[in-house]
């Protein structure tokens, strides 16, 4: 996501750091004409920080080859699409756009992109895309964002509807042995679920990072901690969120877990401790990283990189620390026996990265310099 | 020390960080008349970063109650005096004056003391006891610093020659049982290492902090690990640094060591591990910490607060992290199997701290809020 282009509107004296909640409500679905609204139909439930859709919010239909995912590597929010759609296997039906870590205060950009254009899209700066929908389009420049190919405008960057709807919409598409992130008869368990670790974790990290005040950085970090530490002790018993398979919690729960002691327990001061030092989560975390499909989606160095670079108000020397050593990610999880059966519900563990898509050697432990 | 006053300086684009290396080189000797030379004569060996004695540097006479130590909690260069005080028992010839954790870019000041004054010299800022001595003084107002009551200026703030002298010109006025820190027979093999500790610790962390450029940096960081990892190699197999006893070694170890997890790891990001990863470390400072005269001169929230309010320049928005949890430095050390004897050479532990020099409560694990 990107309402930290720039930092500036962060620091409010004595203000807790409010995250930007207006978005491209949009959404694409499997028939616009009889939506389903259940387990949809109650985004506040589904860790959604805003009201239900905008008046004048549009439906989409679903279509193969018709959009494209616009998600940087860096992005916490872009990080749970990239792994949702490796999990279900939407990589014929929807392409896949990766903007570099690094933007200005107006845009993400296409800079490792030959010749600084996205190959399909032909933008520069996703800002393009953007302005083709709303020529005046005011607010943050934020990715995950789809985009419709052939008018280059953003249909969504609606980012907890997104992963939901790759879900349950996009059956179609998914490969054979896609597994149910979903989950419906753990609904009334799950939702409240995503819903703690939205506001207390996934976005308990920036508010920690950009509180104006000492007060408000001090309720941030207890907030933050309590839930770690009611987190730790769920995943003393069980091997996932929800028990023995992986879901949608998961995945949320997973794009802020990786970059907590790269980037949040230092650039955040969320530094009670570090993720190695609670073992159930650190565990868990592990498991999570050595399953395909998450950890392959995972570059440290674009991550390290965006947070240290970008917010120059908390960090104005834009140096990125050199640790801490990752090496350790790939250690046994050892957390096997928490479970009878998984960790897909319904479902087979995806293939291999296609080639195309493969974080670059010495960004990840998994994939070590020749 | 207080070259970090203003940070300014030390963002020279491209540059590494270079501590100020000017300091008022005057001694406080047993005899005047007839310094013994062996072994301070070669500063550069005892982690003195400059050349021997200025020219024009005096020598003065130890006398009990002539001079008052100003040493801020808050500063590892300034703590080290605060240790072998201590554990010498020079309370009774030598006051001290405790400057608060905070200071503007002129000068430390006596803003813990009743009045803002410390009771002793009558001065508010340290920078007036400079003044007192030269009236242009243009360089660092740094602690530790000793000064002369009666003209109330200062002698002396040449760190690395005041711990030696305390321990090699005060012996008349240490106390009974006082231990041996400077082991002349080990001095070949301890004085390289306190150099190298110096430059590549004390001082190594300041310059991964304080690095203009991200190769400045990483080359810091860099040097730092590796001396790390041989001293975390020498203490698998020593309980402290020369063997089985303390020495002026560990007291320069340890104020950068109890330093590390609250302030270096984030704020200076030597980040590739934490302290408590490395376990003959870990268990070294812990067994120091708990060894009277070192853990009860630590005051963690000066600490914190010294170097996240003091460098703007890196840590603009000035909040104090939370964190580390601290309650793991009273975990037992069991180091003592490492040693046969010890841990004070020729001599014994210091008593209680006096009540007017105690540590506030909550501010070191050793004194829990009631």
């Amino acid at each position: 996501m990107g309402s930290e282009f720039s930092t500036k509107g962060a620091y409010v004296t004595g203000q807790e750091f409010n995250r930007d909640t207006n978005y491209i409500q949009d959404r694409i679905v499997a028939d616009p004409e009889n939506l389903d609204f259940v387990p949809a139909a109650d985004p506040a439930k589904i860790g959604h920080p805003f009201a239900p859709a905008q008046i004048g919010a549009q439906l989409w239909p679903v279509e193969a080859g018709r959009y494209r995912l616009v998600a940087a590597r860096a992005c916490p929010w872009a990080n749970r699409t990239l792994i949702v759609r490796r999990l279900l296997g939407l990589e014929d039906a929807l392409s896949v756009g990766l903007p570099g870590p690094t933007h200005d205060v107006r845009s993400w950009t296409f800079d490792l992109d030959e010749g600084g254009k996205d190959p399909v899209l032909g933008t520069e700066r996703l800002q393009e895309n953007y302005f083709k929908r709303f020529a005046d389009y005011p607010r943050g420049i934020t990715v995950p964002a789809i985009v419709e190919i052939a008018s280059g405008a953003v249909v969504t960057n609606d980012y907890p509807q997104i992963t939901w709807d790759l879900s349950t919409q996009w059956k179609q598409f998914h490969r054979e042995g896609a597994p149910d992130l979903v989950q419906a008869d753990t609904l009334d368990e799950s939702l409240p679920l995503i819903k703690r670790i939205f506001t207390e974790v996934n976005n308990g990290v920036y508010r920690a990072g950009f509180a104006g005040s000492q007060q408000a950085y001090d309720d941030a970090y207890d907030r933050l901690f309590t839930t770690l530490d009611y987190l730790e002790e769920r995943l003393a018993t069980r091997r996932f969120l929800m028990g023995d398979y992986i879901s949608e919690a998961d995945v949320r729960l997973f794009t802020t877990l990786v970059r907590f002691d790269p980037v949040y327990h230092g650039h955040f001061k969320a530094n009670r401790n570090k993720l190695i030092d609670m073992p159930n989560l650190w565990g868990y975390a592990r498991d999570l990283f050595q399953a395909p499909g998450f950890g392959d989606t995972i570059d440290f160095d674009q991550i390290k990189k965006h947070y240290y670079v970008v917010h120059e108000d908390i960090n104005p020397t834009q140096i990125v620390p050199k640790g801490p050593d990752l090496g350790n990610w790939l250690e046994a999880p050892e957390r096997e026996h928490l479970a009878d059966n998984g960790p897909f519900l319904n479902g087979t563990a995806p293939g291999e990265v296609r080639a195309e898509e493969r974080v670059a050697a010495g960004h990840n432990p998994l994939y070590p310099l020749a």
